[in-house]
């Protein structure tokens, strides 16, 4: 069986699973059995770490089904991060030397027991920042709620914030909390370390090693440390600032707070759609302008090798990049001096144009399932639940089964990707040994 | 001065020249002087071949104002046509030994000669075809308007078919001639001849020529000429099949209709978003569906070497063939048996990269200067002017001053191209000879 198949097939199990488990009477706080379509929906959302719920989950799920949905979470966070992970780094990439002795263990010896390191460096990373973001959450939920119920809340929203996953125990997600400022930094720092993705904490973690042990040679960053870190800064810096601008005088998110508690809501909004699903304002009051960078903002998502989804910052850059080399009439794309390879292009062409298609299909047939739907609701429900994000303006609380579906399989295919989805149904290719002349054509 | 910067100052001086002729008196149909911001929506819409209107054409400017609106569409849509065709041809492009045969006094004398044998074979195609169209339309209009009147209707719509400008004489564009065959066989023949591209239409006249002489060597299509026509084909038949299904039941539009009828006007309706412009059908009326796909299909538009706009078929076709190779696990891009060269497919990625910006960006800056508008509308209008097509449901009417010079940019960044403007503005690159080494990153 190929990977792709092993992690497609695998996603499906979880689901399945899942499924099961928030049927039973006692996943419910009214003791009652549960509804297949609402199980297969909070369990697909849960696996795929989108967040999108048809129930208030605080209040339709008991202690004990609350408990299996942060763990589908978990699993599913986790499970993502690792297969990515280590799919990306054993795909025929190549690091440099320094990178390759820091990862040895997980990168060279391709067998079992690199696996196994990996999985081990990944959950302890993961166990430790979680840890973290119930340390922070703790004095904020304690006193509303009392030390038994607010390390719960703390330890679930540390753990929905971390995973990219969204789900809240609150029905009205944290708008409650808008201007607490250590709810914000917990949340969007958990949001910011588990969508960045693995290699990149790595490295982080080795540069801070080699900074308190005072090596005389300075642990250099990768390009793909570089290129995500700088296109993450950007991204969030330019989402806080047009959500600032935007919603400044909307009396119904921003306009009734202080300049610096705007500056707050407006960098909350940013981080969640780089594709967490939390939010501290109402989504639905947002101006038309806002609704539609947050879909711009969610289809690009998180990086590789995280728990988030979405095109991926990565893809995005390389884009630019070739963009720019257009502009300088170049036929190398060159990003920090080093040159990036076309089988990188290539699959940034193909993850962006699979997206496009994918959005634009659940578009048109959940238009057709709910034709007296708007349509920026539609197309903002769709790209949810495409990049894995979780935010809604309405759609998902009023689906009708067929929309309900539709969703479904927009999470999935979302999550697990839609290139790996069409390898993993087209099965390993074979090696072609014919070769082609080159001819040209017109284009633009 | 680069043939970038001579093409974008070019189309300037065209407009500038239409708003003054548009607002003298003797152009409008009431004998006062124009308002400017409209004479100078006018002059763009009609140079750059995109039929948006704030007023309606046939009452508010006499036949002087109507004629000077049809030459601007006419040397808008020929300098296009010959200046991109003349640009693609030019800038190091490689044909196989027939085609340069063929073209070798257009193609291979790169001077002064080149250029005039190509503008006179592209003006006399031009003008043979508009008279074909005239010919077609005059039965059309002939009964209802009388000779002379119905020879006008009949040039005027030619002209403006041909070069997918889109401008009608009549207040609801063809919607009275829905169901009329001739009138639909004449002007969407005029629209996909205008929009496939002045070396399609060369080839296939070479190809007749070679049948009816009866050689003995057949002519054989270029990529580029197998590309075009089976992409359009293919997007012509998807539209028509797609409106046909949408709009079937929708009293609005099809639903009255028999069967023929249509499938006649869902054949218009899939011809005319390839950016032409006219409609048979109430746009507005159409399901949000049917306005989605409208939208898409507008965004991917003609045929490059054309008289359309829009991303253009041959972009999405790469693009398309990169997401195959990726799939199969290639990194060669093949089509026909011919490999893409990588400067096609970075050329692709730059043209889809900026278009995008472009909607994104215009779209963000209509929904700021009219928050009361509903995003559907907004974007349908914005990609209708980027993509040079003119169809409208209701947006340009109700422009106010701000939204009229927003959409006269994007009618005019959407018909120079986003990356020929960059190229002017930044001027001619450097060629550069530093060589970095490779280094790959984490994608997806
Ligand atoms: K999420
Ligand atoms: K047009």
């Amino acid at each position: 069986m190929t990977i792709s198949r092993s992690i497609c097939l695998g996603f499906l199990a979880l689901i399945t699973a899942g499924t099961l488990l928030l049927m039973l009477p006692f996943s419910h706080s009214d003791g009652h059995w549960g509804i297949l379509s609402t199980a297969l929906f909070t369990a697909t959302s849960a696996v795929c770490v989108t967040g999108l719920s048809v129930v208030d989950v605080g209040q339709y799920y008991s202690g004990l089904g609350q408990f299996f949905i942060a763990l589908m979470a978990q699993v599913g966070g986790l499970g993502y991060m690792t297969a990515t992970t280590f799919l990306l780094l054993l795909l025929g990439r190549k690091f440099r030397l320094r990178d390759k002795l820091a990862m040895h263990q997980s990168l060279d010896t391709s067998g079992i027991s690199g696996m196994q390191h990996l999985v081990k460096s990944i959950i302890g990373m993961t166990l430790m920042l979680e840890i973290l973001g119930i340390l922070l959450l703790l004095p904020v939920f304690e006193p509303d709620y009392g030390l038994g119920q607010g390390l719960w809340m703390a330890t679930f929203h540390s753990i929905n914030a971390f995973n990219n996953a969204g789900f809240g125990l609150l029905s009205n997600s944290f708008m409650d909390y808008a201007t607490d400022p250590l709810l914000n930094v917990a949340i969007t720092l958990m949001i910011i370390l588990g969508g960045i993705g693995y290699q990149v904490l790595l490295e982080l973690y080795l540069w801070g090693r080699d900074r308190v042990s005072q090596k005389p040679i300075r642990f250099t960053f990768s390009l793909h440390f570089k290129i995500v870190t700088s296109t993450t800064l950007f991204l969030l810096f330019l989402g806080t600032l047009s959500f600032f601008l935007t919603e400044f005088n909307n009396p119904a998110t921003l306009g009734t707070l202080t300049v610096g508690e705007k500056l707050i809501a407006a960098w909350f909004q940013s981080v969640t759609t780089r594709t967490a699903g939390f939010n501290t304002v109402d989504l639905s009051q947002m101006t038309t302008t806002s609704l539609f960078l947050t879909i711009a903002f969610m289809f690009v998502g998180a990086s590789p090798g995280s728990t988030g989804g979405g095109l991926k910052t990565t893809t995005l850059r390389v884009l630019v990049m070739c963009t720019r080399a257009v502009l300088q009439g170049k036929e190398e794309v060159l990003c920090y001096q080093r040159k990036i390879p076309m089988s990188l292009i290539l699959k940034a062409i193909g993850g962006v144009m699979a997206s496009l298609l994918t959005v634009i299909v659940a578009t048109i047939l959940m238009s057709l399932a709910a034709p007296t739907q708007e349509f920026l609701p539609v197309l903002f429900e769709v790209v949810s639940a495409f990049a894995t994000v979780g935010l809604s303006i309405g759609i998902t609380a009023q689906a009708n089964l067929t929309t309900q579906l539709i969703l479904v399989l927009v999470m999935y295919v979302g999550r697990v990707g839609v290139l790996m989805l069409m390898s993993a149904l087209l099965g390993d290719p074979a090696p072609s040994t014919l070769h082609y002349p080159e001819e040209d054509l017109l284009v633009g």
